[in-house]
């Protein structure tokens, strides 16, 4: 099929590479920035760039690689230019207030639409790091109408596997936000809130493999973040009180000197722990 | 030279086999439970096994693999089986309480002893988990005492480079302490927090890396963590209030729609993490 990605920043990019180098679909980009695009036709990430906007219509799938403000903007002023043979999907970390507004202008345009999420980053942004691989193992979630055409899941199902991802998760917006407010978002806050300890500054010497890992996302997009952070301001809000609530008990057990209590803490984490890694398990 | 390694745990079992694998040193192995000098005997993770504690005295290096607690009642127990020849060394992730212990003891009989702290381990405890590779790339940190032994830091300094260690940190016990209460405890209480959210329920299929990055510790040897921080209670307890109040100034952002302040928040973090990562590049 013809593929088009427009915004070929890392999602959009690693979308074009991964067809490219996993499928016979071809695949054309759309992007702000032309240099971007020359360096996606010299490096042979896309097969041919969209010139005009409304050559869009002629795609059977068109990605949207955006941020969600822009996403938003971008299809309200050219709804005219999506595919109403083929499918369009946006690619955005929050779907509640993206597909609210989406899916009933591209309804209204006789457009089909599903709100879709890549489950996948990294700690840099930007075309010059997008991969092939960065889908691999990941999980699409996506968001369909109650009336979706099952022709669209399919095809979103079968390019899900040819791209490598592990599977594609059906929810609605709303649960998608509260879960990601949780798995993604509260993870980069608590990540970004770690490094602003003062002993950072004798940290070099004294750490292993947990500060590596609990430090790893404080280094992020911050536009990008705080785009998506204000569109999910309850859920994420609440994970981050929810933590802290968590984080009380341990500090009171301590000062109290605690022992039992402590342990309690700590084996109750654990078990819920070891209960996730085996629920991954039975579930491959 | 000739090295016995007593308490044959994670940490111990790994000294065992990294020794046997990458130095031509002979070591020595005394375990609590036989089973695992049978194991380690049949692994050929060490060359033989001491069977009487006082033939610890003829050893070149002595390591205890033992947690805190046991360490410091193991030695008072057993001091007079300690080199006065050599040099004993143990292996506690807390300082001050087990070296304000140790030092005193092991100077009083006459036996040199050095304080140190290999900054490397797993999710999981004991010999059946041990690695060679356990040490490599991570720091030794050893805390000598004021007359140290020259001759003594220089045998730690070979061996650390054989064992692929990246660097033998001298530092004292208070530093150590306040230091690891933020690399390490920390980070362990706070992986072990953040898997206490109800949403953890609904995780399946909504994760990418920094779940799993910041869940990883969340498994962890609750009896040797709860007993690491009673030993550090109010560094750690420092550390944890810090990242509460750390965390505080997102959720006022997010709750009052400040999105300049949410970004600045972020970027901030996103500054300090990247000041890290240059600075461990500048040092390498």
């Amino acid at each position: 099929m013809k593929i088009a990605v427009v915004g070929m920043g890392l999602i959009g990019g690693s979308f074009c590479r991964a067809v490219k180098a996993k499928t016979a679909h071809k695949v054309y980009g759309w992007n702000r920035s032309r240099a971007v695009i020359r360096e996606a036709l010299a490096e042979e990430a896309i097969d041919g760039e969209v010139r005009e906007l409304s050559e869009l219509r002629g795609f059977d799938l068109v990605i949207l690689g955006f941020h969600p403000e822009l996403t938003i903007s971008f299809a309200k002023e050219h709804i005219d230019c999506f595919p109403q043979g083929g499918l369009t999907v946006d690619t955005c970390g929050v779907k509640e207030s993206v597909v609210s507004e989406l899916q009933p202008l591209f309804d209204r345009a006789g457009r089909p639409f599903i709100g879709t999420h890549p489950m996948a980053g990294r700690e840099f942004s930007g075309f010059q790091y997008s991969l092939a691989s960065l889908y691999e193992g990941a999980s699409w979630i996506v968001t369909p109408p109650a009336d979706v055409n099952p022709t669209h899941m399919a095809m979103l199902r079968r390019l899900a596997a040819e791209l490598g991802f592990s599977r594609l998760v059906e929810t609605d917006p709303r649960t998608h936000d509260a879960t990601i407010a949780y798995t993604s978002q509260v993870a980069h806050v608590l990540s970004n809130a770690y490094v602003k300890s003062p002993t950072l500054q004798n940290e070099s010497g004294f750490s292993a493999g947990s500060f590596k890992d609990l430090s790893r996302v404080a280094k992020l997009n911050a536009g990008m973040w705080t785009e998506l952070f204000m569109m999910n301001r309850e859920a994420l809000a609440f994970e981050i009180e929810t933590l802290i609530e968590n984080l009380k008990s341990y500090d009171a057990a301590l000062k109290a000197g605690d022992r039992a209590e402590l342990f309690r803490l700590l084996k109750e984490g654990n078990d819920l722990k070891e209960w996730s890694i085996d629920r991954e398990a039975r579930r491959t």
